[in-house]
């Protein structure tokens, strides 16, 4: 496979969710998925401040305190990276070598983004709201703070949120301490984290995050279509025991409870197929019904009686919007949301 | 450099520390490193009870509650891989590809371990005390639960706990919910999580994970010596804002404070040296006063006025035992204890 220096180096510092952390409806921290596009900023919480300006009647500033005295509102979100499924694309396209674990659902607590814009009444002519984060790097050649904007329609939808918390505790500095955007059914990148300032623009954000990175390119000079909404993904929870450096998974024969989780950003979940021939043949998951609400992943099982053997195991989901997960990866520039089929061998004695 | 895919599967699963999380004394949930051989396993604090058997007068059985009810000790330390740095090894020893990355510190808080062992009265005899976790899987084809012993006068120290909280809180799943060994100073595999079992025992144990892994090796049919307290190493805040991809720093010219911490599990931190000409000078960094017990690393600064220009930065530990860190990679089979210092390019602007 050959992962470079460079990509081994994000691979050390970000990183997936452990898959037998399926089991939980909500990811431990420490357990939800990370990726840090720079590094994690020091923020002093005393001094921290959330500006909101921009074309707007009345700009405004925020402490925390002034935040959490507003109506908080709580999602349980899952929240999935723009590149998961990376290093599965042939070749593979340089940057955090992904196979299928960048994801966690967490959850969120905050102010919902609409009620802080009202307060801030925006002008005519708005269009866009631009969030700035605390972290800053070099990308694409350009030192820049992270930055990502939302159409002003989807910043004003009721699930929308400004976050302080994740699980019931202060948001952890590497997941935005002390507030972060929280967008229920977008990839990763556009939760943007130590949010600093929202700004009301008159024109689509043209900055790196949004015209260079994050976009479906089928060549390098294609325009590229933006990566929005999360495709959908199950998983499963990898039956049996591993081996340690292999990662090989040895099960004991007898009937067993598959099971995992499956989400979409662009539908619900319609249903869950199994397959344990590599995918040959596919039968119906149990899906459990919607305990967490619409943003959260459903939890699925399937009964297997296993025999002696060794199988292939795989799952796919397919939403209400009639998004299925294709059985090889579809390749695209810059390696994002590569949502073919999850693959587990096991050996069953 | 060429990672395998295996490998890979590894760095996608475990994580190192982020290295500007060097800033804080006790590292965040979420950022200390985290290692884990087989799956994390799901434990019903219920159902969950201790042992400590074997070669001793009154074998005992704890709930969670027993051990809580019992007095209760803290120790903030640092734990490190033993296979930190491996992959800056070359021919590289295929496991957990860590650079310089694994370790975090911890404030743990739980019961000693003597405490508990007087309760069972080990017997003549007996000569180590072996911990055995929950955590199954196969290892150098063999089926197994993870497993390590200890000399019964280590185990004996009073600072080694029997852990049942990380920075205040329950141990997370992650770090051995509910109960793991905190064995100061030694290397990270020595802390057994999700400790299920304490047995007495007339001999040393000849387990996989002290016979065949965690031992210096110089070649394959050596019989090797057992990896036990952590060398020496300093490592640095690396400075400025990173490349997202290359990780590249680039900082400011000017008079910067660079910083760091520095730890040994051999003895006391002596003396932290930094060079900003990738080695050929050195000189001495300010050392704090050991602010957070003997087991915790130590904060270290170093002034540096920064003119334009291209440096390869480097910091070194030496510790009273008089251990010091080798400049370049001493190679062993296992991949084990590389602490060569460590070396950031830094362009001054």
């Amino acid at each position: 496979m050959g992962i470079s220096h460079e990509e081994l180096q994000l691979a050390a510092r970000n990183h997936g969710m452990p898959l037998e952390a399926l089991r939980w409806d909500v990811t431990p921290i420490g357990l939800h998925y990370l990726l840090t596009h720079y590094d994690i900023p020091s923020v002093d919480e005393r001094a921290w401040r959330l500006s909101v300006d921009g074309l707007v009647g009345s700009a405004q500033s925020f402490s925390l305190d002034d935040l959490r005295a507003l109506p908080g509102h709580e999602v349980v979100s899952t929240m999935e990276c723009a590149g998961n499924g990376r290093a599965r694309l042939t070749p593979r396209p340089v940057s955090q070598p992904w196979l299928q674990e960048a994801v966690g659902t967490g959850r969120w607590r905050g102010v919902r983004l609409r009620d802080v814009l009202e307060r801030a009444a925006p002008a005519d002519g708005a269009v866009e709201v631009l969030f700035t984060g605390l972290d800053r790097g070099v990308e694409g050649g350009e030192h820049q703070a992270y930055q990502r904007s939302l159409p002003l329609a989807v910043a004003q939808d009721g699930d929308v949120l400004l976050a302080y918390e994740l699980n019931g505790a202060p948001l952890p500095p590497q997941h935005g301490f002390p507030l972060r955007l929280l967008v229920p059914g977008w990839y990763g990148m556009t939760n943007v984290k130590w949010l600093a300032a929202i700004t009301l623009v008159d024109a689509p954000f043209g900055g790196y995050q949004q015209t260079q990175g994050y976009r479906f390119r089928i060549t390098e000079d294609d325009e590229g279509v933006p990566i929005r909404l999360m495709l959908p993904r199950a998983l499963m929870l990898p039956p049996g025991v591993p081996e340690f450096m292999t990662r090989a998974r040895t099960l004991e024969a007898g009937t067993h409870a598959l099971e995992g989780r499956a989400w979409s950003g662009q539908a619900a979940i319609d249903a869950v197929e199994v397959s344990v021939d590599g995918g040959a043949k596919w039968a119906a998951a149990a899906l459990e019904p919607e305990r967490l609400g619409r943003w959260a992943w459903r939890h699925w099982t399937y009964r297997w009686a296993a025999a002696p053997g060794e199988y292939e195991l795989a799952c796919r989901a397919r939403d209400a919007a009639g998004n299925v997960q294709p059985l090889a990866p579809e390749w695209n520039v810059g390696g994002y949301a590569n949502n073919a089929v999850q693959r587990i061998s096991v050996g069953v004695v």
